[in-house]
C-alpha cells in the first residue's frame, strides 16, 4: 500500500481534473482507477460497484457487493462512513441492478441534481448500468469521464516506478521460464504453465502477482494471430513461437514479448526479426522527454519502411496498475494523430508486433521516460532465440 | 472445437428465441456466447468486437479488431464473408469508436430498421458502445437480451459435459497441488503459483487451460472477504484459509473451494465446517430434475438454521465455458424467487460459502443434474484440512 499521503495527492489531482472538466461528481466503475485511488485490489468486479468522488469530501465512497465490504474496510484507507454495500439479491438479478442502490444512495447524499462524470467506456460500465442512472437521476447531468483517472495515472511516483521495476524482474523470470521449458514433445500448456509458476511466485524478495492478460503463446502461422492463447499442441523441431506476458508486482505491470525458434528459424521470420530489433534501437535512441507520441511512432516507421515494412496497428501504449482485460492505461498511444508530450515517470510498452497473414514476429520493451532519455525497464536479449534441438533417443 | 452441426445447433436454438422475444437481429458482445456459438477463443475482449445473428444469416458475423481477424479465420467455423475488421485507429481512440464501424456494417447489410437485441448487462458492452449504436441507429428498435444465448447455454450436450469431467479432474490435481505447498513460511504467492502450475499443464491426457477468475486465497481473518486473491505473507502454525479455485479444459469451467488450516484450525471454524459439510449432503439429497431452484437454497436453508447459521449470499449459480471476469453464466440461482427448473445436464458450482466479520467457511462442489439426481463432478474430501506442521530446526 502507498502512504495515505499519496492516495491523497492522487485524489486531490483527480479533483482539479473534475473542476478542469465541470464535474462535481465522478462515478468509478475501472477497478484500475479504483485501486489507484484506495488500494482496493479484490476480484469483485465480476458484479458492479461504484466508486463516487465529490469535489467536497476528502474520500471517495466505495459502493458495492455486501460480502465485499469487509474486504474494502481491511484493505483500503476508507472509513467506515465511505463504504456503503448491497443486498445480495441485487446480484444478477433480472429484477433488481445493483444502479438503483446507488441512485439512491447518490440521492440521500444529495447529489442527485449536479454534473456527474462516468466512465462511459470502462469495461464493467454496461449500458444497463448507464440506462438505469440515467432512469434514476433525471436531473443529473451527465459527462464522459471515461479516462479522467487513467490520465492522472500517466505519470508515476517513485514507488510506483521501484513495483515496476520489480515488475520487470518478474517477467525476465518468467520469460527465462518459457525460454527453458520449450522442447520438442512439450505441450504449449506446459510451457504456459512454466510462466505461470514464475510470474506468480516471483521473486525470493517480492512475490508476484496475476497478470490482466494471459500467456499469449501462438506458435508457426498462429503467430499471425497475436491474441490466441495456448493449446494442448506439442512442439515439434523446426516450430517458431511468440510469446507475450507480463510480470507483475502489486498490480504494477512489466509487459514483454519476444520471438522464439526450437532449432532453425524460417528465414523470413529472421529478416522481420533483425528489421525489428534495428527498428527497436532506432527508436529508443530518439525517445526524450518533450517529443510527442507520434513522433516515436514516426521513427519506428522510417526505420522499417527502408526494408520494406510497415505496421498497420500503434506501436505501444502508457503501462502502470491495472486489472483484466488489459494491461494498457488506454491514455497516450504511439500512433499518428497522438500529440501527447512525453515526460518523465511515464512508462510504456513498446510494442513493435508486426503481424501477416501467415506468420508474425513480437519482440518488445517496458520503457521508463527519465529525465534526459529513455530506459528499457527488462534487461533480456532481443535476439530472435533458436534453441537448439536436444536429440533423444526414443 | 465442437462438431459444425452442433454449433449449428447452438445457432437454432438461439434463433428461437429471438423469436419468442420478437428480435430480428441480436448483436453480442459476451465472448462466452461468441464461443459458444462459434469457437472463438482470444483474448480480444478487452478492445470493442460485436458477433451478428440475424435470424436469415446461417452463420453469426464477428467485427472486430484488424489484427483479430485472422484469429477468427483459423479457430472458428465462420467463412470469409462473415468475418469483418475494423482498422487500428478504431482503438481507445478518442474520436473514433468501434461501435461507429459496427453502426456502418449493420446499415450497409439492410438491419438498421429493425428488431435489435443487445446484451445490456454484458461485462464488455459499455455505455458508451450503447450510446453510440443508439445515435447511429435512429430507426432500430433495442430490445435488452443479456441473458438470452446464456439461457440457450443452460443444458450441456454430453460433449460438454465431457469438457467439465476433466477440467474437474484438473481442480482436483490444483487443489491438490495446495494442499502439498502449504506450510510454515512459505507465502500465499507459491501456493497461488502451485495451482496455476497444475491449473494451466492440466492432466497427462488433457491441457489445462486459464480460469476466468484467479487463486483467491484469504488466510486468518481475510477469510471473511471471499474475493481477495493472494498475497506476500508467510504463512504461520496455526493458520488457517479458504481457497476458491477452478479447473478448466477449453473454456469450461469446474470451481472447487475448501477450507484448510496449518495446525488445528479454530474451534468456531471447525464447528462452521461441520454444519456446512452436513447443509451440503442434505442439499445434494433432495436435487433431483424438476425441483426449482429455490427449493434446493431452501433445504440448505433449513439444514443450517438448526444449528442457529444463516448465510444471506446465494447459494450457488450455473456454470459451463466462459471467460474472464466470471466463470458463473449469470442465469440460474440457488435463492429465494428463483423458480427455474432443474433439469438434466444442467451444471451448477454449488457455492455454500457463509462469511463473518472475522472469519468464513468455504466448501463448494461442482455438480451436474443427471436424470434421476445429482452428481458431484469432483472427487475431494469436504473434510476441513488440518495440515500436520512439521517441525524443521532452523
Amino acid at each position: 500500500m502507498f502512504s495515505v499521503k499519496e492516495y491523497e495527492e492522487r485524489l486531490k489531482k483527480t479533483k482539479m481534473k473534475m473542476v478542469e472538466s465541470g464535474i462535481d461528481v465522478l462515478l468509478i466503475s475501472n477497478p484500475s482507477n479504483m485501486y489507484y485511488l484506495t488500494n482496493y485490489n479484490a476480484w469483485s468486479f465480476y458484479v458492479h460497484q461504484m466508486m463516487i468522488v465529490t469535489l467536497e469530501d476528502s474520500q471517495p465512497i466505495w459502493i458495492g457487493r455486501h460480502m465485499d465490504a469487509t474486504s474494502v474496510a481491511k484493505t483500503t484507507w476508507l472509513d467506515e462512513n465511505h463504504i456503503i454495500s448491497y443486498p445480495d439479491y441485487y446480484v444478477q438479478s433480472s429484477e433488481r441492478h445493483p444502479m438503483d442502490f446507488v441512485v439512491k444512495i447518490i440521492d440521500e447524499i444529495g447529489h442527485s441534481k449536479r454534473k456527474i462524470g462516468l466512465e462511459m467506456d470502462a469495461h464493467y460500465f454496461t449500458a444497463l448500468c448507464f440506462q438505469r442512472l440515467l432512469n434514476g437521476l433525471p436531473n443529473a447531468e451527465f459527462k464522459d469521464a471515461t479516462v479522467l483517472v487513467n490520465r492522472v495515472r500517466l505519470i508515476k511516483s517513485d514507488q510506483e516506478i521501484s513495483y515496476m521495476r520489480k515488475a520487470a524482474s518478474i517477467v525476465e523470470r518468467a520469460m527465462q521460464a518459457a525460454y527453458d521449458t520449450l522442447g520438442t514433445g512439450v505441450r504449449e500448456c506446459d510451457v504456459a504453465a512454466a510462466i505461470y509458476q514464475a510470474q506468480i511466485s516471483g521473486l525470493d524478495e517480492c512475490g508476484g502477482d496475476y497478470p490482466s492478460i494471459v500467456p499469449m503463446l501462438p506458435t508457426n502461422d498462429n503467430t499471425s494471430c497475436p491474441h490466441l492463447t495456448f493449446s494442448e499442441r506439442r512442439y515439434k523441431k523446426g516450430d517458431f513461437l511468440t510469446i507475450e506476458i507480463a510480470g507483475v508486482y502489486k498490480r504494477y505491470h512489466a509487459p514483454l514479448a519476444r520471438t522464439l525458434a526450437l532449432g532453425e528459424a524460417p528465414h523470413h521470420v529472421k529478416e522481420l526479426s533483425k528489421v525489428v530489433q534495428e527498428g527497436i534501437e532506432k527508436t529508443l535512441e530518439v525517445i526524450v522527454p518533450g517529443i510527442t507520441a507520434e513522433e516515436v511512432e514516426r521513427t519506428w516507421s522510417e526505420a522499417i519502411a527502408k526494408y520494406g515494412y510497415q505496421k498497420s496497428s500503434r506501436l505501444g501504449y502508457s503501462i502502470g496498475a491495472s486489472f483484466p482485460p488489459d494491461w494498457g492505461e488506454h491514455t497516450v498511444s504511439f500512433r499518428t494523430g497522438d500529440k501527447s508530450i512525453l515526460k518523465p515517470n511515464m512508462t510504456f510498452h513498446l510494442m513493435p508486433g508486426i503481424w501477416y497473414e501467415s506468420y508474425g514476429v513480437e519482440i518488445t520493451e517496458s520503457i521508463l521516460i527519465t529525465k534526459k532519455g529513455v530506459e528499457p525497464l527488462t534487461q533480456f536479449s532481443r535476439d530472435l532465440y533458436e534453441k537448439p534441438i536436444i536429440e533423444t533417443a526414443l
